[in-house]
């Protein structure tokens, strides 16, 4: 899977690597079980600092969607990602309602809001039916 | 307006502030034209730091929520918010991407995802025409 990172972009590096890492796995590009370089590895692969993979390897396994193996290295969950519950749901919808709030300030109607969310889930076909 | 601070919330107070004012704009309580407290009077009302309130005010006003007069002081932008340019809207999608990638890890369906949002919608009724 290639990774980019953009150095001027508004989020940390580490943030950038781990929503990539995040998206490739709900693309299905990486797999559950697969392997993923080692820290050092992936930061000499796409020029950053250790500490950068390091930071975001850490809350990746954290969040269950990675595993850290002391022989077997860094592999994505082979039991795949853990299914939303309650708190994430809630922690969702109180990162979704600024967002709206902020929409409907600047004259986004819902239509055009909903038409962008739908946009962006036609690059995980998976995420289309209820799995 | 009534302002609800969570101490022990995720996002910093700061930003609780802030996004308190964009949704009671949002929701129409706080209308073109209408007073907001001054910084000392809202960080008294409210029992918060005055720089607290002061970082959050001056980010509204660097995105045209408000204004801060000398005289009359701290208004809601008269001439409303700025609609959503090209910009934005890039901004947006990128602050929606992860969002939407992790849903999809996590099994929220589409469908899920987009039902979530239409109730977010319901808080702001204005939001629902195309303005």
């Amino acid at each position: 899977m290639y990774i980019r990172i953009d150095l001027e972009g508004k989020d940390p590096i580490y943030t950038q690597f781990k929503n990539q890492i995040i998206a490739g796995i709900a693309r299905g590009d990486l797999k559950p079980g697969e392997s993923l370089p080692s820290v050092r590895a992936m930061a000499a692969d796409i020029g950053i600092n250790l500490h950068t993979v390091n930071k975001a390897y850490q809350q990746l396994k954290q969040e269950g969607f990675i595993l850290i193996h002391r022989q077997k290295g860094v592999v994505v969950n082979p039991d795949g990602v853990e299914p939303a519950d309650e708190d994430y749901l809630s922690n969702l919808k109180q990162t979704l309602h600024p967002l709206i709030a902020e929409a409907v300030c600047r004259s986004v109607s819902e239509e055009k809001f909903l038409s962008m969310c739908k946009e962006l889930f036609v690059e995980f076909p998976d995420g289309k039916d209820d799995r």
